[in-house]
């Protein structure tokens, strides 16, 4: 089931795409390839890739797997760069494909509760355009205002209000994917229900690119909530705001947003956000609830979260927004340090045991440590980091080590070694510990299926490098 | 990718089978083999099944397999036998594989908001067991009494409550899976979020039992809501009744439930129940919201619905139940007529125009015709009916003929040949006019990657019978 494309081959990938293609969708320029060549992980090929091919329309995306399949060159899907994993690190004399010219939202019904898009549309800028109807698009990954729709498809995409509303899964009713022969094929429909044949939505949503290119998806749409009520619930010690995360579990309120952000990442904002969020406690959760019982749960969380020792308050306006940004931006750049970001996520139960163990693993090999969770779902999004030293060129190998604890410590919790972020080329290493090899040789056989040649050699499953 | 199995084998299935099974697992008496041949379709096998094997391990799943892999011999698994599509119906010569003795519920998880269970617990048991701990199985679909979660997971159920809160699949979180050869294999995992690999849940929820027999599940559950309220809104048209899904739709109010009954369905419930529903109105809409704004958001229904022209009250304890159970019970036997209960879905904005051509097929045919639909994801149920002849020993062929158009009707607008029935072997006719040859080869494919030798040979994609 490995790959059988040869990538050393000697073809002019750039003429036999300039055939199909108009000149304006192929580029060679060598600083245009590199920087299409990775994501945020900066994880780049051992050499160039030969082409970077951005469609403007459907028929190219075809033309460009028909003119790869046919000479045995890889592609890469990449939509807008923006993935933690690797997923879109190009191939060494391969192709990469943007969808970034397919950037049209073709269509948004309010009747049907849903909208039609091509893979390259901002996600932010769909959910601003659903907002006028009155709507949402409910998926909001941190990076909402830089990634695109594809590439959330791609990993299926969680983010803040995913507790209530579930993943980028949920939200996807059809998709038009072209394969890698070029053969364009549309599933799934646009009733919101419909169960003919298998899910093959479900299996192209989280497939990191390695079953075809989503070259059009029609997306639930949500009606805006009429009301969003904001808390803020500091707490004198990791333990208390995890007894408050179980009590707004057991509480039968389900709120939109439970982000959990312990001391470290408090001061890592602080610093550089200039605000003074470590001076009011050791943890801090910010709650968001919606719709029309948003005030009596907001009370309801307020008085369980109380009642285990928390200190809440309703924050309004724009000091709600201010919260909620200080959230988002995140703990901050820090050129100083080596880091590395991780995402695992854990059954609700075990989340602050999973805090706990990331805490010990820190301790034990010097590193700094810090913790942002999505508390309502279990996904956690630790970062292991540790001071840069004269001369060094590269991270410290105790690095990977703690990050290879911290995985193995979240599946012995019954976790997943990857919540939201995709596992890509950075996670490839752990696919066997959560999976198992007869699980693993099955998913092969299912990529083996969809793209016999190997085609699409981005990410996960694929033997080479 | 057609089947290599010869069900016409002479080997003796049932001593092959006790050579490995304890002897109250498997079966023969052919009035046993009859009864658990076929599900509500009642359609039979041209001649009977070898065995009915009632495994009450996964091991005897497992060995079940072995045996039947290393024959040749086809395995139908069943649940309750409550399909409406012919998914449970038997092979000649095949075994047939019942997960009832497989009934346990193993762990209620409040902390997690989950359950484990075997696949033959029935889906009404584990949503009251649940309740025990405050929370619910949202999934409820109306046979939800009699119906078992294996065969849910089997067809990705449906029901009343999936307007708000999904259907099977949006409560699927791991399986355990027992597949062609024997392998027994997990998938997906105890937290919420998880994007290890393809979705495998996914693929097996909603595959009518043709990848693998599921031998165990991880259930989402969710708070029982603090408040439920209920509405009967009449009105004096269908169109008004359109309207008024509509208005709901465009309301931001998320309702729990939004049933439609026409006129005849309200003649048919009256007939069988005592009720005067008929009396009321041309049409009535049954709906209910849920949770700390239930009160605002059922406000909220009736001036909207008001504003179209309906006629809505709030119904609350006995009568609310009343109203929900006649729903629930039907439209009743109607042993002299020959009937069609049909399941399609169109996107919402498309439902009346679904439901006029319903009507307008069924007054061409000169056939009886009833909807009821889940109106709050474009569900509908009709009943295409008329009355037995003396001598007639079948349906008409007039019958099948209006089913086949009203099909198209829902394709032509969008929607799908099934909303949550499954495809089974009703509906293996219309699967490539909705799927098209490609994405269908592609289900084969998929299909011959599980199970290369074609054991499950249930349902929609087996090329026998």
């Amino acid at each position: 089931m490995t790959t059988v494309i040869d990538t050393a081959t000697s073809t002019d990938v750039p003429a036999a795409l300039r055939d199909h293609l108009p000149a304006h969708a192929v580029d060679t320029a060598p600083e245009l390839l590199e920087a299409y060549s990775t994501d945020w992980t900066r994880i780049l090929p051992p050499s160039p890739a030969a082409a970077l091919v951005r469609p403007s329309t459907v028929e190219e995306v075809q033309a460009t797997l028909r003119v790869a399949h046919s000479l045995g060159v890889h592609v890469v899907v990449r939509g807008a760069g923006s993935g933690l994993a690797g997923g879109a690190s190009a191939i060494a004399g391969g192709i990469i494909l943007s969808t970034e010219r397919l950037n049209r939202i073709l269509e948004i019904s309010p009747g049907d509760e849903l909208a039609v898009v091509q893979p390259g549309v901002i996600t932010a800028d769909l959910d601003r355009a659903a907002g006028e109807f009155g709507l949402r698009y409910a998926p909001d990954p941190a990076s909402s205002e830089v990634s695109s729709i594809g590439g959330n498809i791609a990993t299926n995409a969680g983010g803040l209000r995913c507790a209530k509303y579930g993943v980028t899964r949920e939200s996807v009713l059809a998709l038009d994917v072209v394969l890698a022969d070029g053969t364009l094929l549309s599933v799934g429909h646009r009733s919101i229900k419909g169960v003919t044949g298998f899910d093959l939505v479900g299996l192209f949503v989280g497939s990191e690119g390695t079953l075809g290119v989503v070259v059009g998806a029609t997306l639930r749409l949500r009606p805006l909530p009429v009301r969003t009520e904001t808390l803020v619930v500091f707490t004198d010690s990791l333990a208390v705001a995890g007894a408050a995360v179980e009590a707004i579990v057991l509480s039968g309120v389900q709120p939109s947003i439970v982000e959990l952000l312990d001391e470290a990442t408090l001061h890592n904002i602080d610093a550089h956000s200039g605000s003074d969020l470590a001076a009011h406690g050791r943890a801090l959760l910010l709650i968001q609830t919606d719709g029309y019982g948003a005030d009596r749960e907001a009370q309801r969380l307020l008085e369980v979260t109380a009642s285990v020792g928390a200190h809440g308050r309703r924050v309004e306006g724009a000091e709600a927004e201010r919260f909620v940004e200080l959230r988002r931006s995140g703990r901050g750049p820090q050129p100083e340090l080596w880091g590395i970001g991780e995402d695992v996520a854990v059954p609700r139960s075990r989340l602050v045991e999973m805090i706990l163990a990331i805490e010990e693993i820190g301790a034990r090999h010097g590193l700094l440590v810090s913790t942002v969770a999505h508390a309502g779902d279990g996904n956690l999004h630790p970062g292991l980091s540790i001071a840069k030293r004269p001369g060094e060129t590269g991270p410290p190998a105790v690095l990977e080590t703690a990050a290879d604890e911290l995985v193995r410590a979240a599946l012995a919790l019954g976790g997943t070694l990857t919540g939201e972020h995709g596992v890509g080329l950075v996670k490839r290493q752990w696919l066997a510990a959560e999976l198992g090899e007869e699980q693993l040789a099955l998913q092969r056989s299912l990529k083996h299926t969809f793209d016999p040649t190997g085609v699409f050699a981005a990410g996960f499953l694929q033997e080479i490098r």
